[in-house]
């Protein structure tokens, strides 16, 4: 495992302990994340767009309608930049000043251009791992006109940082005796049920790779 | 209640009736959103960078270290974007091309302006109160020093748009009998656990609004 360049863009100015640039790090808040946020400029305006994503070493795979705005601008080669973020905490300290939260995020960013043929396919499979390991071989596969409607988008990231702050409240020396109350309430993301949809036939069971996720923490 | 003007660059193209338009809804996603990325445009790069909020009326409210990138651009008067994602479900259709998240989301646009004094401690309080109601009375107050220390923005939305999914998986008509399962894997963020800070005073218990929060959903 390596480390990303820093780069004046994406270095961790405020609160810089709390900045990391090596790959472990980076790729496992990456991995972990459900979504991502996809920000691309659309005539001098930012856009940021909620988006599911894959992961293959140092490249992204994003997915979507070929007619979505996220595809056509995202795929077209200019900067991108996409974000990554877990709330663990709502952080209340004595002081509102010193009040914050836990979380766990990735900025990274990168150019991306659109995907043919093989690594298409490929990319496609990263994502659908990636949002439900197992399922790729257990539904139904994509058609021709499928692939044709569907845009998958690379990109390479170039530079990449993650933000982390993982601690109780801090308060200033002058207040800890104070009669204000401080500490963390802990907030987590999780699979509750798998619903079977209405339509389902008589006789198909909800598969384990399924069933065994609910209870699971995003 | 009234509607936020559809703009070319909030209609929502993709599956129009997923579009929301009215404040009610955009709002009601805005409030319950327990974060936001904000979107913007340093040196014609776009950043997406998480970021607590507040609304009052169509204005959000941003906060941070003064010496942050995000308040400097975000308050600079240049177009910004903020978006407000749930996830509700992982959709697994039969078939790979169906399969989606339920979600809700908004993507909001306007210019960001630093505030000062009087709108500025309302701001504080909007944030803090969003975050951590009945908070801003029971903590240790800004001192001058901090509020210099921290920069807020106002953000006017000038359009938002929401998009919704919230529904089973919907299959091709010929894929209804295949061998497939389909259905949802439900997703939900939710307070777990209030932590009393280890260094908390002796006889100062977590106060209700606090301990009330314990398996709220977000």
């Amino acid at each position: 495992m390596s480390d990303y360049d820093v780069a004046s863009h994406t270095k961790v100015r405020r609160i810089p302990e709390r900045g990391h640039y090596d790959e472990e790090t980076v790729h496992s808040i990456i991995d972990s994340s459900l979504i991502c946020h996809v920000g691309f400029i659309e005539q001098e305006r930012p856009f940021v767009i909620p988006c599911i994503h894959g992961r293959d070493g140092r490249t992204l795979y994003l997915h979507g309608a070929k007619a979505s705005r996220l595809m056509a601008e995202s795929g077209s080669g200019k900067p991108i930049c996409i974000t990554f973020t877990h709330v663990d905490a709502i952080v209340l300290a004595r002081s509102l000043f010193h009040s914050s939260m836990n979380y766990r995020s990735v900025v990274a960013f990168g150019k991306g251009r659109i995907l043919d043929g093989e690594e298409k396919m490929h990319a496609l499979e990263v994502v659908s791992e990636s949002l439900c390991k197992g399922r790729w071989d257990k539904a139904r596969q994509p058609t021709e006109k499928e692939l044709r409607a569907t845009s998958v988008v690379a990109v390479d990231i170039d530079h990449a940082s993650a933000k982390i702050r993982a601690h109780e409240a801090v308060d200033d020396q002058d207040d800890l005796a104070g009669p204000w109350w401080a500490g963390l309430l802990s907030v987590e993301r999780r699979i509750t049920e798998a619903i079977p949809n209405p339509d389902l036939s008589e006789g198909i069971e909800t598969p384990d790779h399924i069933q065994a996720r609910v209870g699971e923490t995003l």
